[in-house]
């Protein structure tokens, strides 16, 4: 059965590449202020990166952000990538990141926006609305959704750190005066991840990890061996990469898409920074024996 | 100082109603597939029930529905109702009902569409990614936002119900033999709804709280006395109108918009079924001596 995942590792074997590049024109980037100035930077981009980019990433906000027209660009481009990804025989993986989480009928139109009508493969979303916020993105095999687990912001310990009770625990907690030793808890983050290996029966939902903090990702991997990491954090937010790729590489050497935007954007060639980030993943994993 | 909730209570005042009216043009509603459809049935129900709407709510999901053209119409729709407001000589706020959360960059380009591009004043966020990513809507004092906490969805429970360490009790969790009573716990919404009421700092940030589990509605109420409340659910959804208002309304018969969409939409007269719930919702007050 295709399904999104299996679609992800043929590219990914295609060109030996785990790298995922975002594609994020913020308006600090561009000449002008316009989305056609967002176009032009985000294809410039794809142009220089096409051949080691297992998937791209473009960012909503900054679509959004121009409005209307700002939405045409950004249909623009995922067509733009598929037709290089034609010309190059070897179909690239377009994840919208869009961070979506709405209620069944409204997600169901979100799920029809970014699949049908713009044609992206895969979407990020939230996972705070529970089970029936996620599946009519997932309904489809070949379309993949990768919820938010540990975010590689400041601000994500506020909620995903918190310690939450097991569910094993929690079915046990009748007696209002049981006392609970600090093993009966895990962290939030913990929780989604389990949630989204036992939700992951079409092989198409994913976790966004961030790699700064390689302890999370090793307890994100310990609590969802199967599923496919989205990690941002890598380069310009600090994260290490040999270290990330350690923590959260799967046994079969996949199971990880190292994020990288700015440090691609802002590099004198784009094309020699991705293709340096791609041999760069690749010498861990031989260190590594994967 | 002039604050989102400032403006809110104004408009309150003026028509003496509660009722939040939301703007879902879900295909299916729609005699045609079209953005044009979208804004026709939406600039309908605003000229019915602009005299008895606290706030309107459209819902950015069926206008991204329709690509480049629905984004031009939900602009328009907002254009609409400020022309509207001016007429009738009381602006009534607008709610983005977007649902939005990413890391503070992006958060902050999400930020500028929502309130300088279109024009909202409000904008619903999803607090998993925690404070960094709702300041950049909150930071503005005029401008506000409503965070999910405890929504009317059957998958709510997934997550938000979930039982976390009160902050205080983590802190003496020092000590790994440590046992721990019931007590010591809180389900995830209340968490989100203390941590609003402490970020509160501008007059500025509500919770959306579902009316259809009025327990909940009451501990929220207990755990963030003086925030504002957005409240779906009556109608369609089940919620008892009355018995939401009682959980959930503040000690000076404010804090709550109630939030209709599909019922009033559905009605013969979408007016005399704003008419009939403002009403509603002032005898219910007044029953409770408010």
């Amino acid at each position: 059965m295709e399904t999104f995942f299996s679609f992800l590792e043929r590219r990914v074997d295609d060109c030996s590449s785990l790298l995922c590049v975002g594609l994020d024109p913020h308006v600090s980037m561009l000449p002008e202020a316009s989305a056609e100035a967002a176009l032009e930077f985000s294809l410039g981009i794809v142009q220089e990166t096409s051949a080691y980019a297992a998937a791209f990433k473009p960012n909503a906000a900054f679509f959004e952000f121009f409005g209307a027209k700002g939405w045409d660009a950004l249909s623009e481009l995922i067509a733009a990538i598929k037709a290089e990804s034609q010309r190059m025989g070897s179909m690239i993986p377009i994840i919208l990141d869009a961070k979506r989480g709405d209620i069944a009928s409204t997600a169901a139109a979100y799920a029809k926006s970014a699949f049908d009508h713009l044609g992206a493969d895969c979407i990020t979303l939230n996972p705070y609305l529970g089970k029936d916020s996620i599946e009519p993105f997932i309904n489809v095999p070949e379309k993949g959704a990768f919820l938010l687990c540990k975010t590689s912001n400041p601000g994500a310990s506020d909620l995903q750190d918190m310690l939450v009770l097991n569910d094993e625990e929690r079915g046990k907690m009748k007696d209002d005066d049981a006392l609970l030793p600090l093993s009966s808890f895990q962290p939030l983050y913990i929780q989604v991840a389990k949630n989204a290996q036992r939700w992951n029966l079409n092989n198409n939902i994913g976790l966004v990890v961030g790699a700064t903090q390689p302890e999370a990702l090793a307890n994100v991997r310990a609590a969802a061996p199967d599923l496919w990491f989205l990690s941002p954090g890598v380069g310009a937010q600090g994260g290490d990469l040999a270290t990330a790729l350690k923590a959260g590489l799967r046994a079969d050497g996949k199971g990880m898409l190292i994020n990288v935007s700015r440090s691609i954007a802002k590099a004198e060639s784009p094309k020699r920074a991705a293709a340096e980030l791609r041999d760069e993943i690749l010498q861990v994993k031989s260190q590594l024996g994967l």
